[in-house]
């Protein structure tokens, strides 16, 4: 007889990750990769991977990269946990906190919004409620979220910082009187705080902005230019770190990944280097679309959340990518009206800009 | 306030790798790896990784090697899931096929005992239950498994073959029908099939054999030596393929180990040598540790589950561990007598012959 999936599952829309063209001359500013590629060491690491490292099982618990990743954001090797890309992270922190198969707004998860697609897809397979909270007319966070989120009966809440696909920043004080003032689990998604002039690491450092009930994310795919690797991590106190630890799947990072990890954040300061190029060149592609009439808030990230004159974002959105320039366009009511472009290098800006002309 | 997890999580028993020894000089038999290096197309394909792979996000649905994988095995590429592992494959279908927080048996998995210990493990984490069925005394399929487990109501049945860890191969007419007689999903673990003389595959191809509630899962992990590596799959109907494709982690294969598994099938004679010096290797072992007085059944697969003289099993496993040489040793009842026993090169075999005469 056929087998039968659950009825959540039946009934699931799976996530859409963004486009990923085939043709290779193409502008491709829509899924916020690094422009730069990694660092030497990071492929000089991956040629020289002994055939040892893949005939065996690797380690299971990644302990290296784990005291590699402590020492640089001066945490213990016990607040770092190891995943196969920050997806994995939500979905291990929605499987441990969030109830399954829930009937009511309680025990699920809380979301601004807009915000990430994944959470609530992660959420859906758990079978967890979701409760949104809209965040402000400039982005801020949602008013009275915590509160209100706790009052809902949530179990994790999630924040991106910097927002995405805003760019907007949140300060850590505020993100600590959030956590202060939920009655759960804060999840802060660090995916693009290389960008940023700050970070959330005090909440979960000890000292006096110490914080037990945050995990930041992180992740090597756009900071490290290692979106093909798929490598991230949590920083936590050290019984969420082994909760979630609990749940992994037991080998869930391969030998060559850990290997390649390892280098990158152990040539951090090569890294920083193409962050310091990306945030150059995203104020200078914002100011050259201001001066385009577009309206272009602060980013602190690697893309710019821009409002199309005219309201014609998704008109732009196609004659951009006729030509093979590639953009973000969400059909999501609030961001109907802009696009979301990564930030390229400064040739690729050219390119765009040109086109945006061409357009207008 | 802290963030506590939900009931089942904080109760979980986690799963426990086998031994990694940290050591050099050691003779490894204890998790199963193939005792040879993948082929050198492999590593040359790690070698050659160019940076821009890793920049980029990953093919999402590992499409080049579905189709590598669909061509090795003559059936559709949409026949294929590709995984983080067998593990995640395992994980995938528990998600989708069993009720979580489950009140009794119903809803849950069906397993034959002794077997894998990541089944429970994985059911504990979505809290479905688990009914158990013994397997017969030469570890022949349990009784009436099938029957019994619709009885129980089970909506996953899974099964090793060749099984682990006994090495005792099932027949695919007899796995047909267990297939036929039970209301729900049939996994077919051949995580060890490559050292087999058949497999189930007639079950999910086209044909006489088709079975609409059958998945089979293989792993590049004992196989084609790349535990390291961490790529698994399975094979099953297209219908099975989808639902647990929509649950996926949304890039859960990275683009270094989607390289190196093409690399691996479109290179399965490589691997195919070494699964015969095994194989030869198995039968070698097996007479030398018979006249030694240990009893040895027939293996399918690339261990031996020997019955230690005298009942000592833990005694000679701590002292062969005290030489550097591990095997397994099982704490469960059907096993407390017996050493599981992974295939090594001539040299490992020589080298665990000869302590285990000293120990005699």
């Amino acid at each position: 007889m056929p087998a039968t999936p659950r009825d959540n599952i039946a009934r699931l829309t799976p996530y859409v990750p963004g486009e990923q063209p085939a043709a290779t001359d193409v502008v491709k500013l829509n899924t916020n990769e690094n422009p730069y590629p990694p660092c030497d060491a990071v492929m000089q690491a991956v040629r020289d991977t002994p055939a040892e490292l893949l005939r065996r099982y690797p380690p299971p618990r990644a302990a290296r990269f784990r005291e590699v990743a402590a020492k640089l954001h001066c945490v213990e090797p016990s607040q770092i946990i190891a995943t196969n890309g920050g997806d994995e992270l939500l979905r291990l922190i929605i499987t441990a906190y969030c109830d399954a198969q829930a009937v009511s707004a309680s025990g699920g998860v809380a979301l601004e919004d807009p915000t990430y697609s994944l959470y609530e897809v992660l959420a859906a397979i758990q079978g967890a409620a979701v409760v949104r909270f809209e965040r402000g007319e400039q982005f801020e966070l949602p008013d009275r979220f915590a509160q209100r989120a706790s009052a809902a009966g949530a179990r994790v809440l999630f924040t991106v910082n910097p927002h995405a696909p805003s760019g907007r920043m949140t300060s850590v004080e505020t993100l600590r009187e959030l956590a202060a003032a939920f009655d759960g689990l804060v999840v802060i998604d660090e995916a693009y705080a290389n960008f940023a002039d700050a970070d959330a690491l005090p909440l979960v450092r000890q000292g006096e902005l110490h914080c037990d009930n945050v995990i930041l994310l992180r992740t090597l795919s756009k900071g490290y230019s290692l979106a093909g690797l798929r490598f991230g991590y949590g920083v936590a106190s050290p019984a969420i770190v082994e909760t979630l630890d609990k749940i992994r799947d037991s080998y869930n990072l391969d030998a060559l990944a850990q290997r390649a990890a390892i280098a990158a954040l152990e040539h951090a300061d090569e890294a920083a280097k193409t962050w310091a190029r990306v945030r150059d060149e995203r104020d200078r592609l914002a100011a050259a679309l201001r001066e385009l009439g577009f309206h272009v808030p602060q980013s602190s990230s690697n893309f710019l959340l821009t409002t199309v004159p005219g309201a014609r974002a998704e008109a732009l959105y196609q004659f951009l990518a006729d030509r093979h320039i590639f953009v973000r366009y969400f059909n999501h009511p609030r961001l109907a009206d802009k696009l979301r472009i990564s930030i390229g290098t400064p040739e690729q800006s050219d390119r765009l800009l040109a086109s945006v002309r061409e357009w207008l």
